[in-house]
């Protein structure tokens, strides 16, 4: 167990300085990106490209030359991050799960509000599927806000008529924008990264006019059946905790397969942490896993179909 | 028709035909024990043993040689089953682990009240401690009321200053005797093979005149700090479906590390079914290599210590 680690990284997030005046939308991003940006490791290819007309990033690890896909969806409250801020957390679960990625630049607030974001998502997953790829080899993953836009972006799918994919991970997802999870009251010690003002100020600017519980915006408020095996990871040091026990509860009860995995005294997306974190590292490793397991039988479908 | 006919009409057909005189435990013990029964395979070399006091079935795999133990509590809404019942399923348990078992019989209600049945448990407990075995090479596993004993027998073992084991594996825990689960209601038609009153009864039978929210007798209401990397297992049919959600939610929150599946459509301890049910086996692997995974480090821990 790495004790010491966890106590490290909770003290640096508790360090923080924080601003006398609000930042811009601009600020906030850069801000973001100085601190938390990690780069793909060498061994994986990075090439710009677009999807569903937006940029995005592909991902290509070494030796990966199956039909796999990841889609990944970056968090950042739907106001800051990119895929170059998460080159390195996608490209990690791409390498340790042997599968092409590519990050979507979806559209940000407070410049475009709800539900642009969930076009981009739903115009990129329909170009993957028109560009050929199987979804019985196509996955989906995302944190924090991304994982909520992972989700949206499957039931933007299911409404489309579109298939769903073989298997979805989310990282700390933040599915209520309602903010209504116990957590927020239960763990404002705990979390050391985001207050619960932090939280309403990201759904404000996201949401615009629209309602905190459209379904598109807060999965936790949807119709969940049929979506695929889905994986959430989460701490236990979040205000968000609740988001995903709530998540898997109403999904299992859809009967949707669901795995939920709390880390003790883990922050926020605690995966990010990889290489410096052994929980970080454990996590991705049972992610990858676990997509590849639910890749293995579609994979091998698909090339018996093609053979 | 009239709200008093309707009512009078639904009723009826409510009441299943159920026996005219109610069968004794003795009877219904009989009944289980002939609908439910598997006996181990033949791999696993089965013996007759007592463990704190108790007879006590020991399950040994094939070519399983290592320190690593797992005490099993059976299930039977502490009425019904026994080591015997559940030779098949513990068994199968450890032989995927890889480990040496040895399953409880533990006293059973209306004769024994709580907290017999955790008095078992903790002598069980304390005996293989006293005897030698490192708790860091062991592990629990129990399946509904026996998965609550599970982690009521850890908690008495806490309270007495006992080391805690490496991990615990939960089959469908019925964890909340006070019987508050959403999913007692919204499950009531899916969940084939139990109705609230059957719950009722056994709780009735086994609390005798203690409080249904004592934490030994329904450990949802504990303070669970402290204890063991936990793996909860459930199937989306279950009355007591919400019993494991809310088990991994206080757990979490406890800053127990958490892993909660629910299974799609599946019934109460599903991997009882092993051998005919594909999601039982793959639910059996994963429970075996969560315990191999949070054992590994501790059973090389102990060669080291011990070399």
């Amino acid at each position: 167990m790495s004790r010491q680690q966890r106590e490290h990284l909770n003290a640096a997030y508790r360090s923080r300085p924080r601003p006398v005046t609000p930042p811009t939308a601009e600020e906030q991003r850069a801000g973001f990106a100085a601190a938390l940006t990690r780069p793909a490791l060498e061994d994986v290819a990075v090439r710009r490209t677009a999807l569903g007309g937006r940029p995005a990033l592909e991902l290509a690890p070494a030796g990966t030359a199956g039909p796999g896909r990841l889609l990944y969806l970056h968090g950042g409250g739907y106001l800051v991050g990119s895929p170059d801020t998460h080159a390195g957390l996608a490209g990690e679960l791409a390498r340790r799960a042997g599968l092409h990625a590519v990050s979507l630049d979806y559209r940000l607030a407070p410049e475009h509000v709800f539900p642009a974001a969930v076009d981009d998502g739903l115009a990129a997953y329909r170009e993957l599927l028109a560009t050929g790829t199987d979804p019985r080899t196509l996955v989906l993953a995302g944190d924090s806000a991304g994982g909520a836009l992972a989700l949206a972006t499957l039931l933007a799918a299911r409404a489309a008529g579109l298939p769903q994919p073989a298997a979805v991970v989310l990282f700390s997802p933040w599915v209520d924008l309602a903010l209504r999870g116990g957590s927020l009251r239960t763990k404002a010690d705990a979390d050391r990264i985001f207050t619960e003002a932090d939280l309403r100020a990201y759904a404000a600017h996201y949401l615009g006019a629209a309602d905190p519980e459209n379904p598109l915006a807060s999965p936790l408020y949807a119709d969940l059946t049929g979506l695929p095996p889905l994986l959430i990871q989460v701490g236990a040091n979040e205000l968000v905790l609740d988001d995903a026990v709530r998540l898997a509860a109403r999904a299992g009860a859809a009967d949707v397969d669901v795995t939920l995995e709390i880390g003790g005294n883990l922050p926020h997306v605690f995966q990010h942490h990889y290489g410096r974190l052994e929980e970080a590292d454990a996590a991705l490793d049972r992610a990858a896993a676990f997509l590849t397991a639910h890749l293995g039988a579609a994979v091998t479908a698909v090339t018996a179909v093609t053979a």
